[in-house]
């Protein structure tokens, strides 16, 4: 029996469902926020699955948590799969949850079907990808890799003024696991993580798989304009200073400027600040963010250009600026992962298109350590970070059939 | 000596002075809420002048405050001047108060001047012309003018659930003066009120006296926006009903259409709300207020014909609309006030202008009881509603003279 065959699909559908208890909501998703009691009781639950299947566990000082079946080369690096636990506060039950269960499933499968593998195969729990408790998401994953320091990580403080390495001593004491020496962060062969799209495209286009080429780059601004406050019924509009009427002037011409041909850029407006905010008073300030993301470094490099430009030229006769808040740049997957998850996917005979990731995710950071990919799998609508997320059992499934074939190539190599 | 001779502008500079002690600021503006303790305080300070030279004072079931000053002829009717006492919760010391104190410096003047007149002269202090704290604003002149029910007046609430007969009641504990019988309003000869400007008109073309014409007409709007929240890294521009990019489509063709050659007409969006107002997520909804204001009626009409075509033509793929909330119809104030004003200022030697008010006032439902008009005077830079509010002695005397000239002859025809 194949790795793919010995995938149950009962079985990952159940233990979604058996998730989404804690922190389940009334309207179907999930609240379980990093290093909450919910968290912690996932991270049992996943512990006490992996224990009955003979899998050892393990802990790092940020608190990813690792569920390993040992190979048979007791010197060869492992690859690894996995994803995060932690949700939105009104999240939905398979972002994150199932890269972790289907690499669990994956785990299962290949203990099922008998299939020893030359290297160690790991899956992984990542604390805090979603960064809304706790800032910045994709925390774990990037200590792991070492792109964020430890300590820094440790002293951030969530909305109530809870200090992380707190509230990872009380989910690690009431979800204990062994915990590693030194540093988090050990060399892996391959990372491949598997993920709902939580966008529309495989839905759309009636494919099964998502054969991820990478992850667009993601730049965050703020935008800000400076005008004058006056009486609205007693000013004259060559004597004012609207800095709304700014504002729309600047979003306009960037709308235009981001309309590129084939709609890959993404160019968004989505918090907008207008001051003091009466009725009949004419705006003094307004502020608004943009988050505007491509695949190509390059072409968000032009686009920054355009924007600066436009706020530099637009604002007159209010005063501009803009900020950039955040520069995370695209990743691009490697070739030969990329070429085994669309083989095994064609293998299997699984509807599959090659396509980047809108989202950013953990695999970004271990694509810095190791050879790595993804696998999305359709969700209903694209409709993601809600409770209404939805995905079926059979794509889940499918999915978790292209991972376990990909982790066995890759933990034979 | 003349009643203008009389004007002391030492005794009217410190009047506001001493106003400006009751719920003054920081920064040298005033917080004085309509029936508030520093409302009561203004009363009593200014029933305490009005005894201080023997004018007898009342008030009626709204809270408007009268001292009057008796004619020749007790069968005729009075003339009367006057403003209000309340401020913004960041008020200047001159929005209102200047027109108190004018009218009350006018008494004075007639008395100092041993000018008698035929009509009695009343100087009214309206209860609530702002609005910030009970709503709606000019209240007291709106129901001595009939044109709200007092019932529906004292059942206001403000925002922290206080009734408005309960504060009325307090205030009128704290401040008594002797109740009209019935309800409130009597039949006036004439009314003339002192202003500020709150608009940079008068002090950008140097003029001291703005000679007004009448109180242009003002309507209020609402624009809503609907699309639907999507993630901003996933979702293609194809696939997205952007609820702020439908809100700056239609804004931007706002501004264009309300752009008119002789800068007359005022448009303003004041508030934005953007939901949910997360970076990284496509709006769901947008909405935005509007203050429209033109002197004539038609002018209105045709904006906001053209202000619900664009609502309905730029929105797609949201869905939109727009909504009017209030329109108060532009005031004409009386031709032989106007020119009575006019005259007056002119033979003082005051440079003058004819101007329409952009800002309403009390005047405009005493517009509708008899014979009115009012009178401005320049305020620093056009500043109002602002701690920063503020005029010169000279001006505000200056205002002071025609106003009690004005009165004068009105009292006597």
């Amino acid at each position: 029996m194949s790795g793919a065959n010995a995938v149950r699909e009962d079985r990952l559908w159940q233990r979604h469902v058996d998730m989404a208890r804690l922190g389940g909501t009334p309207k179907g998703g999930v609240n379980r926020q990093a290093l909450s009691a919910e968290d912690a009781a996932a991270r049992n639950l996943l512990a006490s699955w992996a224990k009955a299947r003979g899998f050892s566990i393990f802990t790092d000082a940020i608190g990813n948590l690792f569920v390993r079946r040992e190979g048979s080369d007791a010197a060869a690096l492992p690859v690894m799969s996995g994803s995060h636990m932690d949700s939105q506060p009104t999240g939905g039950r398979f972002d994150g949850m199932y890269g972790v269960l289907a690499a669990f499933e994956a785990l299962e499968a290949l203990e099922d079907a008998g299939v020893r593998t030359k290297r160690p195969v790991v899956a992984v729990a990542w604390t805090n990808e979603e960064g809304s408790r706790f800032q910045p998401g994709a925390m774990g994953s990037a200590v792991f890799a070492g792109h964020y320091a430890l300590d820094d990580m440790l002293s951030a403080k969530d909305w109530d003024g809870v200090v992380l390495k707190d509230a990872l001593a009380s989910t690690l004491k009431a979800a204990p696991a062994p915990l590693s020496a030194g540093k988090p962060g050990f060399a892996l062969d391959g990372y491949v993580e598997a993920h709902i799209e939580q966008g529309p495209r495989l839905e759309n286009e009636r494919k099964t798989i998502g054969v991820v080429t990478g992850i667009q780059g993601s730049r965050r601004y703020i935008v800000e304009t400076a005008g004058e406050e006056a009486h609205a019924g007693t000013t004259p509009r060559a004597a004012r200073k609207d800095a709304f009427a700014a504002a729309t002037r600047i979003a306009t011409a960037m709308y235009a400027a981001t309309t590129d041909a084939d709609d890959t850029l993404r160019f968004t407006i989505g918090r907008v600040d207008v001051q003091p905010g009466s009725p009949n008073t004419v705006p003094g300030k307004a502020a608004f963010t943009i988050d505007m993301r491509h695949p190509s470094n390059a072409v968000l490099e032009t686009h920054e250009a355009k924007l600066k430009e436009i706020v530099a030229s637009r604002a007159q006769p209010c005063a501009a600026k803009i900020e950039r808040v955040t520069n995370v740049a695209p990743t691009d997957f490697d070739p030969k992962v990329i070429d085994l998850v669309r083989a095994k996917a064609q293998a299997l005979k699984l509807s599959n298109m090659d396509m980047p990731s809108g989202a950013g995710h953990d695999a970004m950071h271990i694509a810095r350590l190791c050879p790595a990919g993804m696998i999305f799998v359709p969700c209903e609508r694209g409709i993601s970070h809600n409770e209404a997320e939805n995905a079926t059992p059979a794509d889940l499934a499918a999915g978790a059939r292209v991972l376990v074939e990909v982790l066995e190539a890759l933990a034979n190599r």
